[in-house]
This record gives structure tokens, C-alpha cells and sequence, in this order.
């Protein structure tokens, strides 16, 4: 039995079951990092005893016949921008060597409830931003994995753990999961809590999951949408029931709107071609739609607020010196230590305008169905990769999906990244999971 | 029955009983405004004839024996920042003479809703800043009214309407308020929707009221606090019940944190004197307390914001050539756009840390006991008085009233300004009602 290569919806029946215990699956994950991660970096923590000792104690729980929680024994990949009280949390950046939270972040209180395993923390760039980490691809150790979640996409794409925690000021989860031929789900901005979470833009920083499937993601982010007044960005709602509406069979087959945004031209040839190939294969059910002119506002709009958002909330670390953080860091910050307030505040305004925009789009199809990245995984671990290709859906708040189906001239994954209308987190999933379906069986809608 | 003195809620009662008409009562107003408003100059706009046609209509529903709506017949003015179908809302500008909205403003729609009466117009300062409109203050014609909603108070005042729709940014509806000599109420910020009103600064612009009774100014901020979409700031919350929380007894006598804001050093003689000897007259239910010097950042903070949110949202009127705003105005606009994201973000949040910071004292007290402007209404018609002792409260977002109980040096009113926690709007009320009747009986709690 593999149970690294179970998905986290199996291996859940299988825990409540009383199949296998959770130290049991803790003890293989365990093994299968000892086994890869020398070569590919995607732990910035491990404390394998203090794993296990939580798995122990769920079984304990269960032994006990207390109720299951719905991750119980599932470990979890939680990047390290997410403050964990009993393992560091640096944010990535040399000056926070060794640092140490009190208290967890809400999400993390959120999984524990619910009964997972925080296995370790995984690798994120400095920041969440540019400069990378020291995680390679787990399809090509010479090529990044993506950032800024790249220990997450890393570690779920190479069975080090079957879900994992992400989060998106730009394009961190869709490009990662991408790279890595994994499923990265950034739901709608305001729905996962950032209470103990790094804070880069308030208005831009999203939680995310990946996963192999889009029910596992579906089942981790469902835990992880719980209101939390501690983040001024969410508001009570009712919670979304993910796991049951990704599963269910849509009422009609998803409509797609294929939409080239206006960074097409950055995009390279096999992901083109495997879109335009997906289009066509879904025939009727895909159109190609184009955005207005005014849409090329949304890309400068987001580095305004993402720049001057940076300038503030790092602000401390850039005042220690520059020798602590990145010249690529340094230069975002001190771009947006000269952004107005009214230049912030307007693009806050476009971002209201152009998703309102999108209502007629949205009126016609279930979603939005356009690239992750460029292309595949760029070779070389000094970068990771282009964003640019998520940075209007981080912008506009909307929900995205990407998913695993196409693979690059190269041989390594790419994905689509579907989006669909804000708080439609459910109805996206299930739109991902009819594509995926259809695309397995070979057949049209 | 000298109908034009009478209280709101009183003539609701005659109006509800057919004791009077809603005509015979517009009439009367119309009356009082073509005896006085000559030389007090209180309304932008005016239209006898559809008064009386609106007064009319509700005469017959009520005749047909149809629901009378909580303010049935009576008549309101209403700041000439607000839209309205049927009569002009120009803003205060020479560059909107004319403008006509094609539909009322979210409030207005609850006032016609609710079976008031729009009376008419009143005077704005230039887009609700600080350029004075024609208005005089009715206890002494060479002084001002104070400012931006000099019309509201002006036309309370002098028994011209009996309530009003108000607004302030700044100091806008307290200021006036106390030099009037009447009830200002302005409600915890997101609580009055804004949706056609004039947009200043959406972290600071707060609808308010004036009346000359604290019940007559809870009937009517009860009927314009319904939750709005539109208005991006508000929460759907209940609804407070301001009304008969105003009229409660409260539980116990109500204390009173006398705090010395940061702008002390500006009040006036007459004005410290008469704070002191109330803060003496209510003996312990009253203990002066002192904010830290942290709150010296209230101030800067609120212009930061204000001034890039005018140079933002009055940027076309700007453009379109300086000649038709005033240098008040254009140099607030310039100071605006200076400001950086980094400082208007910190400026919001400090908001928070400011308001949290109040937290020991609302749990003392039941509101702080303040001034609300330096003294008297300043003389002379060219400036509209000094708003820096509302400034704190509407930056932190504070529900406030002024109540008119003092008379100053010159023979001029003055009030006292109440302010309690956010959301805490009807026991707020309650507290002003209390305050009022301990100083009828002449009683201490």
C-alpha cells in the first residue's frame, strides 16, 4: 500500500476507518522526505518527533472514540509565513533567523481543530516575494519550482505530504502549482484568515491550499473558510460546503470563457498551443472572449498597491540595513516608498471597476479558463518564475483554480488556471473538477 | 400653537392624531422661512410648491387610512450635498450651478419612505470644506453658523425646520451644532449610508443629523441607519432603536470621562470654564482623564487622509481651472497629493490603535465629556470656525452629539460634545438624554 501516492479524501477514510493510524502515516511521509528532500529543499522546518507525537495523540483521540475532525491524521505542509507556536517561523528572510511565534495563526488553530497534522513548515522566498529559496523542482531539480510557496508545491508534487498550506499576493499559489504539475486553489481574497499570517498587502494577500486533486484542496480549504474578525478583510458567511459541491455533478456542462489577458504575448508557444488545443477539444463549451483595453490598468494598479504595501509593512526590515534582505526586495520597496495615496487609492477603486466589468462574462460562463504561467518551470533556481499571468486575479479577488493536465516541450507540468466571480470558491471547484472529468474521459461536454 | 417651536416627536403625535395637517404644518414653516431667511440665508434651495404638493400626498394616504410612516409630514432640510431628484444638489460649487441628480440619494429615498417631507436645500460649504456658503448664525447674524453644514443648523435654529440632514468630514455637524446652539448627532462612522452624497473621504465622511431635541435627532438618524450595500462601509447590523433608548432611564447615572483632547491649548476661556463647572456640578459621576501622548498623532493622521482624499475625489473639479474653487480648497488638494500610501495606510492604521487604546475608558465610563469647538461661534462671515476639537472623533469613527447648554461670553450658545464607543449609538443618546435632565432638575446623579 503507497499510501504517499493516496489522496487526502482516501486517506481520511481510511484513518476514520481505523485502517491505518495517523503515526503510521506521519512514520511514511516521514520516510519519504528522508528519502527526497536532500535534493529538493522544500522543508524550511522538520521536527519529526513532534510529529508523530501529534499523530500519536489523534490516535489516542479516536482509540478514545471521540468525534473525528475532518483532516483528522492528514499531515499538512504549512509555509512558513503561517506563525506556528511550536516550530520557527522566519518568513523566509535571514533576519528572522530562528524566530519563534507565540501563538499560531488562526489557520493553524484552524487545522489542528480539525484534527491535522502540521507535519513542517515548507520553504517560502524571502518574504513571499522574488528572492528564492533553496527548493529545486521536484520534475527537474535544475528548474524552480516557483515561488513564493514553492516548498508547498514541492513537497505535495513529490509525496512529502498530501496537502499544503499557500497563499498569493501575486502569484504565489497558481505559478507554484503550475510548475510543480499540482493542484494550487487561491479561493476568493477575505475567505481564509491572515491573523498571524505575514502581512505584505492587505488588500492583495490571499491563503491558498495545493493538493493532487481538487477534492483534497476542496476538503483542506473548506476546514481553513472560517470567519475570524481578527482579519478586517472577511466578513461572516455562510460556510461554502467545497468538498460536497466539487464533487457534485454541475447541472449543466461548465461553459468556459477562454480569456487571453494582456500579458498574452509573454506567454510561450506549448502553453498556447495546449490551450488553444483544450479550447477546441471542449468546442462549444469554451469562447474566446477578449477583455477591454482598459484591463492593461490592472497589472500597474496591483504594483502600486503591492509596492507601497511592501514599503510599509517592511519597513523595519529595510530600516535594519540593507545587507538583510535582497537587492530585488530592496528595489520593490523603495519603488513603493514613492507611490501616492492617491495613486494607491485609485487602483483600489479600478480593481472595483474592472471586476465589475467582468459580471457579463460571468453571467454567461462558469468561468474563466487562461494560463497559470508563461510556460513551464524556467530552468535555474535564481528566480522563480513569471507571475504576471496571475496577477489580475490576485488584483480583482477573484477565486482560481489551477490544475495539472497539460505537460510543456520540456516534459514538465503546466497547468490551466481557471477563475471564476468572487465568493463562487464552490462552483469553480466543481467546474474544475467537470473539466477534469471530461478530460479524463476523452470526450466533449 | 406656535407649531414652528414645537418638537419633532410632537407634532408626529398631532400629525398621526389629525390634529394638524403635514400642509398646514409645511406652511408653516414656509411661513417662518419667508420671515426670516432673508437675513439668515440658510437654504440653497427652495421650492414652496412642491413642499406643499409632498405634504399634500401624505395628507390623503393618511386620509385613506393607509400606515403613517415613523416621520409622516414632517418636514426635514437637507444638506446640499446630498442627492436629490426633484430639487438641485450642487455641492456648494460654482462649478456644479445647476446640477440636477437624476435620483435620490440612498437617504433621501428613507426619508420619503419613512413620509417626510424634503423641505428643501440647505447651504454647504464649497464640496462640504471650508469655503463659506451665504449662511449667518440666527443668534447673531455677523457671526458664522460654523461649517460645512451651516444651512442644517442654521434652519434648525431658527425654527426654520425641525430636523435636518447634516454630514461631516471633519468638524462639520458638531461644529455648527454648538455655535447654533442646537442637537448635532453623528453617528458611529458606516452606520447612514452615503450612497449619493458627495464623496470627500471614505474612511472619514459620516452622515449626521440635526434636531433641536436629543429625541428628535435619535427619531430621525433611526430612520436613515438602514443597511446599504451601496455604501461599502457599512455591516448590515440591527437596527439600534435609537429612539426608545434615548427615552430610557439608564440603569445607572451615567459617568463621564472629561478628556482634554490634544487641541486643548485652542478652547477658550469661556468655553474651559463652563466644561469645568459642569465637571464639577456632576461630582463623581464625572473624573477628568488624560490621553497619552500618542493621540498627538489623531490630528495629522485625519489630515493625511482627508487632504489625499480631496485631492483624489475633487481632482476634475481641480483640473478644470482654478477659478472656480476657492484657495482654501486648492491648497488642501495640493497638500493632498503629496501624500505618500506608506502615510495615508499608517494614518488608517493608527485609527485602530488610537480607538482600541479608548478601550479602558468606555469601559469606565459611559461617554467622554468634551468640548466641541473652541467656544462661541466666531464673528464674521468669511470662515466657518475652528474644527480641530471634532477632528479625533471623526477619525476614529465615534459616535458623537453636541448638546446645546451653555451660553458664552458673547451671549452666543455653546455646546457640550458627548462621545461614545463605536456602534454604542443609542446609549450614547441615552446618556445625552440623562446629562440633559440632570441639568433641568439641576440635580447631581
Amino acid at each position: 500500500m503507497d499510501l504517499i501516492r493516496e489522496s487526502g479524501v482516501s486517506l481520511r477514510g481510511k484513518l476514520a476507518a481505523g485502517e491505518i493510524t495517523a503515526e503510521a502515516l506521519v512514520q511514511a511521509y516521514l520516510a519519504r522526505i528522508d528519502e527526497v528532500d536532500g535534493e529538493i529543499g522544500a522543508w524550511a522546518h522538520l521536527d519529526p518527533d513532534h510529529a508523530l507525537a501529534q499523530a500519536r495523540t489523534l490516535d489516542q483521540l479516536r482509540g478514545r472514540g471521540l468525534p473525528l475532525g475532518p483532516l483528522h491524521g492528514l499531515p499538512v505542509a504549512v509555509k512558513d509565513i503561517v506563525d506556528t507556536a511550536d516550530l520557527p517561523t522566519e518568513n523566509g528572510s535571514a533576519l528572522l533567523r530562528g524566530r519563534r511565534p507565540e501563538t499560531d495563526a488562526t489557520l493553524v488553530s484552524l487545522l489542528r481543530q480539525a484534527g491535522a497534522v502540521v507535519l513542517g513548515k515548507s520553504v517560502t522566498t524571502e518574504f513571499a516575494m522574488y528572492a528564492p529559496g533553496k527548493t529545486a523542482n521536484p520534475h527537474h531539480l535544475k528548474h524552480t519550482p516557483g515561488g513564493s510557496s514553492s516548498g508547498s508545491a514541492a513537497a505535495v508534487a513529490a509525496g512529502m505530504a498530501p496537502l499544503a498550506i499557500a497563499s498569493q499576493t501575486n502569484g504565489s499559489v497558481i505559478r507554484p502549482a503550475s510548475f510543480c504539475g499540482v493542484v494550487g486553489f487561491k479561493p476568493s481574497h477575505g475567505r481564509i484568515s491572515r491573523h498571524g499570517v505575514l502581512t505584505l498587502s492587505r488588500p492583495l494577500d490571499t491563503m491558498g491550499v495545493m493538493a493532487t486533486t481538487v477534492e483534497d484542496a476542496a476538503l483542506l480549504a473548506e476546514v481553513l473558510m472560517a470567519y475570524d474578525s481578527s482579519d478586517r478583510d472577511m466578513r461572516p458567511l455562510p460556510a461554502p460546503g467545497l468538498l460536497d459541491v466539487a464533487r457534485e455533478a454541475p447541472p449543466l456542462p461548465p461553459r468556459f470563457a477562454f480569456v487571453k489577458t494582456p500579458v498574452w504575448e509573454q506567454a510561450e508557444d506549448d502553453m498556447t498551443a495546449a490551450l488553444s488545443e483544450l479550447a477546441d477539444h471542449l468546442g462549444a463549451d469554451c469562447e474566446r472572449v477578449d477583455l477591454p483595453a482598459l484591463y492593461d490598468r490592472a497589472l500597474p494598479s496591483h504594483r502600486s498597491i503591492m509596492c507601497a504595501d511592501l514599503a510599509k509593512n517592511l519597513q523595519p526590515y529595510y530600516e535594519r540595513g540593507r545587507e538583510g534582505i535582497s537587492p530585488q526586495l530592496a528595489a520593490l520597496i523603495e519603488e513603493g516608498r514613492s507611490v501616492t495615496a492617491i495613486d494607491y487609492n485609485r487602483a483600489l477603486e479600478w480593481r472595483e471597476v474592472l471586476y465589475d466589468g467582468l459580471a457579463e462574462i460571468f453571467e454567461n460562463f462558469d468561468a474563466i479558463l487562461t494560463a497559470p504561467a508563461p510556460g513551464e518551470a524556467p530552468s535555474g533556481l535564481e528566480a522563480t518564475g513569471n507571475p504576471a499571468f496571475c496577477t489580475m486575479w490576485t488584483f480583482l479577488g477573484t477565486p482560481a483554480v489551477s490544475l495539472p493536465v497539460f505537460t510543456g516541450s520540456s516534459g514538465l507540468p503546466m497547468g490551466v488556471q481557471l477563475v471564476g466571480p468572487r465568493s463562487e470558491d464552490a462552483r469553480l471547484l466543481r467546474s474544475a473538477s467537470a473539466l477534469l472529468a471530461l478530460l479524463r474521459d476523452g470526450g466533449t461536454a
